[in-house]
């Protein structure tokens, strides 16, 4: 899915939400572990509910890689059935991958060469620390994004993120800094948590025209607002991600019905935040 | 498997190398392609061609993902295949992995936790740039490892890696200072590639008792006289790694027999190296 396209979808939707699917087997619904495939069904359950209300989902690998051969079954499956919507929205494979050149377009095949290896995902989260060549090998597939880690939602994002350099920048502004060579604002995104949204004013300076994947609102504790006004641009350039406070909102029976009002309600708010900026 | 252990097979095989199955599916010799797993046959016969020469194993996990489902299944097989041997080595899945906690848990799963995923290595390589939280969830299991990257063989090192920070530290040694804290070295190595051998002498002031694991020795072309002078200490402390050299060494029907001769003219190497520092 190329930029114009996402920019459609959010105007269309009225909507920058991304739903992580965070599926781990220990926290779904005990009825489902009846299903052939658990996770899957919760996926598809989740997807039908929140799919109106969504323009990107977010897989996290490690929730599929933890069960083997089985849970990566289950995401093809879940990829398969989003491809089969009529429904469109843009996907993430959120795998933090990064390697030395030749490794790193393999991993560009993983997930986006779907005759290789059977995934077609739109976009790829990759850490930065290995530098131009670990992140290029993905930026060469057309219509398809890299999102790189800049400023992590967890703790020890001050490990190393916040240092400044010998010239007074912290590392994560060094990353979109030098990072911004490599691709463009068409073919790479950022994440940014949102867990510290006044650092979004300072992002924006750096990198006004790229999206942002902001993850950290809902169960990490991040405010959509100040997400709204540190980071919003005239394209919008932001898809906020939430995980366990959709997918897991009620862990009974009726846990579709409360993502959904979980997503429903996001994106009002987020319909409200497009439409004072006046994007739709 | 143990620090003990470790150095115990290191003495016993008089090696201290590491072999990469970097087994790309373009690069295997053409014949195996009518076997039922060609990757998997590959890296059975460099197994069987190299083990009595190699003390570790690492399959570079994006050139199985690149190949989705059939790729795994190659990799579950030939770990399968490592464990059925009499002759024991150590492995390490090299996936460059790192997330927030309760995801970086899940990883560990994934490479840990046979139950879960049907894996079992000793050790995953995991990427630092998201501080301590993404690493400490790999440090809970028990005689497993996390090798983390410090200093890579890339060109890309030199974006981030080697910049000064405020306090006059380059990135990949404040990753070292800091993530001492985190682990010991009886469960944490670091990735310092062999490209750049003199720093190996800082390196090893601040962690004089890690294990390292040393790619780019070989194809890369780092010396493995200097990595030993430099890296090595009084337990040898190194896992080199060549991965191209030794596998794709032949691409005809002799590769594993060429692969063995490139495996044992290092295991001499190595030898040598260990004999001269009174280890073995």
């Amino acid at each position: 899915m190329n930029r114009n396209e996402l920019i459609s979808l959010i105007k269309n939707k009225r909507s920058f939400l991304c739903v992580g699917l965070d599926s781990e087997i220990d926290k779904i619904p005990a009825h489902l572990l009846s299903e052939k495939d658990p996770v899957f069904e919760f996926n598809r359950q989740i997807i039908d509910a929140t799919i109106d209300y969504t323009v990107a989902y977010k897989p996290n690998l490690a929730f599929y890689e933890s069960r083997g051969m089985s849970g990566l079954q289950s995401l093809h499956r879940t990829m398969e059935y989003l491809e089969s919507l009529s429904s469109s929205c843009f996907t993430i494979a959120d795998a933090k991958r990064g390697d030395i050149g030749n490794t790193s377009t393999q991993y560009a095949r993983a997930f986006f060469d779907k005759q290789a290896s059977g995934f077609n995902f739109d976009a790829v989260t990759v850490a930065p620390y290995m530098g131009e060549d670990s992140v290029s090998p993905f930026l060469k597939f057309e219509s398809k994004w890299v999102v790189l880690l800049a400023l992590t939602s967890n703790k020890g994002a001050f490990d190393f993120q916040t240092t400044d350099d010998i010239d007074g920048n912290k590392l994560f502004s060094r990353v979109l800094m030098t990072s911004q060579k490599w691709g463009t604002s068409e073919n790479m995104m950022y994440v940014i948590g949102a867990t510290r949204a006044e650092m979004l004013s300072d992002v924006r300076k750096i990198v006004p025209d790229h999206f942002l994947l902001v993850p950290g609102v809902g169960a990490q504790g991040g405010s959509l607002d100040e997400v709204a006004r540190y980071g919003m641009n005239s394209d919008c350039g932001l898809l906020v991600n939430a995980s366990r406070s959709i997918i897991f909102a009620s862990k009974g029976n009726d846990f579709a019905i409360e993502a959904a009002k979980e997503a429903a309600l996001m994106q009002v708010q987020m319909e409200k935040l497009l439409l004072e900026k006046g994007i739709i």
